[in-house]
């Protein structure tokens, strides 16, 4: 088994697939009332969170307790860090005070991998700048897989600012690995045709959204940060919505069995309509369940858990 | 047994009874050293804390670790709320986070109402905009109860700003059900004679505390909320304080037997004195320990704890 | 056993050596894989932090945590603390919600001598304004014995703005107990030498730390409180770091066993280099290894655990 979860290229197939049945267990587990094993008992999970992300923390929080762990919340804001402490002293201190994972979110592409360099625990990326989240496109695949059976040649659009998104990037990693078809769509400037080649040969782009559908088996809408709409590379709003938004009558355009997903937290109205994200076709709900049995497998699988 | 606890007006008349009775065996445990219950173990508790609120805040979670439960602090500052995430769409992530309760304390009122219209799980209110604060009333009327032996006929004055008091809005509810006398104290303008009509037919008003006071069982001071002071509504500090305060020479007014409580905490000087406070007629530390041994009882009985 | 550890003077040798022992067994537990110890289930470790400082919370969390207990966090930002509540209001509601251990963190010396008088449970001072930090100077202690095999005749220079430092101020206290020798090494400006005899008169002092190395077993650098050095009476950063601060020149000059020591976190560059502080000299990451151990001694013996 790797030991840390820095990046969706830590995966090969094989470790990925592992990892999403092992949360369908612990989903089956869970759907029977058992509510807590002892698995991690004496183990101490630390989430080292330098951005406020609530939802990932609690979702993090809730695997690990249910695992039996111990939890320490470590909240950068109003800590050393903001009386300048280094990355490595806090590193160091968690280290020393024992800390058998760290599941990190900052701000700065790749802190999870100098962070694994200064600690002998696990650590997982909960999300570092507008590099990866591989937890996320662990848990989008595992809903791809239990709603759709496999994901094998399925073909996937995940559309809006991919430049920026963290999601986006771990998902055509772990999708192109598991052997997904995966079409990156917004608009140019959102998604330079480099970037998506660099991530992985088999992704094609698409600027025209409606054109795509017909063909999905997956649509992943991303979150549009609104602070980024001042930026001139971005459309405005209007025309963001217009062209690359989901609604109803685009959502009719998807084959009769396609879903469609979202990270949340979601801009209703802006990349998606109410009306689509409550519709029967939405996994967004679903994605935070699994979310938790992800998470799970991932702590189990990285602190050695024996079943 | 109820589902939810939105309002004092969920519980009747012997639901109520049921609450404080079990609240008196969770107290009568804690006395015997016996600090730990394993009723709720494997089950998660959520504080949905849309508003600062500490006091609060630990009272349920010494509640619910008391009882073994798994519990989550959710503070809505910093969080994807201020992203703009609705209610409705935290209220869905919790549940599919596996929340078995959702206890929220949230600035508009009827946000437990909503929010219980969303989540499988148990709603806890713990303070709604102005509206209501159950389980405040429940331990109010449980040290009442313990203090005095019985709640039927009992003469309480509820003292101040009952215009924008949910604490005071639940005790009328609450007290009225368990057959207690009310008699709203305080300036006409923070106690509309409607206001106490649609609360209970049964409540009296007054706008003269001395006047009441020798024949009050409990007289129960509400907390002034200073920034509420520069409203034109509200008397000046000092009037406020001479006609409305409680200091020794207005305590002595009281019977030999009464009680003066208080749901902290307290502005020492503004609505009560020092000397009062600390007096042996003052509850104000009792309901503090009974409000963990209430809320244990309240989330015991809604999440449907066997003894 | 005492009590409360409110101040390093609390402890006489015998206890402050049983202290240090029952680290040394926590130690080897946790060196051995016993990470989790049933002692003091059910009981509720409160900490209560008016002053931001995540290293030293989360090592009490950490340390409570091991010991099974329940840990209540209460940060004064945000409570109603700021609503103007005073420590004995809060005091009181602590003691009646059952916290059998107070760790409190307060900016006003004195602090924590105040809440033992209002509270039935023990109290730990985690640091009072520039008073004392006993459990660090507890860490510290332990952290010299287990490197150099005793504390007796131990020649420990303390490095820094001894003035403002609760760090040095318990070491003075708990290093003389305990038979070392100390030496306080700074500009004159930062220690007032009616200081040095009042804390312990067999403290010297000296403004040369050159020629203060070649005697030393043990130099504890102290952090540079970098919001500090607007005052008058602080030098300039250059002409600090030039007399007092460690780097590999002045290192060499210590004799070959001796250690070096800091707090953390570090002003790297200020008050030490990073070579002195990665050096294998350094103790720094095992002191807050340790901080975790000899917090979990303080907290078994004042709660009365039994083995």
């Amino acid at each position: 088994m790797i030991k840390h979860l820095r990046s969706a290229a830590d995966l090969d197939a094989a470790t990925a697939t592992l990892i999403l049945d092992t949360a369908g267990e612990m989903a089956a587990l869970a759907g029977r009332e058992v509510k807590k094993l002892p698995t991690l008992r004496g183990r101490t999970v630390v989430n080292l969170f330098y951005e406020d992300s609530t939802r990932t923390r609690i979702s993090f929080e809730a695997a690990a307790k249910r695992l039996s762990a111990d939890v320490i919340n470590f909240s950068a804001k109003g800590s050393s860090v903001s009386k300048g402490e280094s990355l490595k002293d806090t590193a160091l201190t968690l280290q020393a005070m024992g800390a058998d994972a760290v599941v990190i979110r900052h701000p700065a592409s790749g802190a999870p991998h100098r962070l694994a360099a200064w600690v002998d625990g696990s650590v997982v990326n909960a999300g570092d700048g507008t590099h990866e989240h591989p937890t996320q496109a662990l848990l989008d695949a595992y809903t791809m897989r239990s709603r759709l059976g496999r994901l094998d040649g399925l073909r996937v659009a995940i559309v809006g600012d991919v430049l920026h998104s963290r999601v986006a990037r771990s998902n055509v990693l772990l999708l192109t690995t598991l052997g997904a078809e995966v079409t990156l769509v917004g608009p140019p400037t959102l998604i330079p045709v480099d970037i998506a080649a660099a991530l992985s040969p088999a992704t094609k782009v698409s600027y025209d959204l409606d054109s795509v559908l017909p063909d999905m088996d997956v649509v992943m809408m991303l979150r549009v940060q609104t602070e980024r709409m001042q930026d001139s590379y971005f459309p405005s709003a209007r025309e963001y919505s217009r062209r690359y938004g989901l609604d109803l009558a685009r959502m009719r355009k998807l084959p009769e069995h396609a879903i469609v997903m979202h990270p949340g937290p979601m801009n209703r109205g802006m990349e998606i309509t109410p009306e689509v994200a409550d519709s029967s076709r939405s996994t967004i709900v679903e994605q935070v369940a699994n979310g938790v049995s992800a998470r799970m497998a991932v702590l189990y699988l990285l602190l050695g858990g024996k079943a």
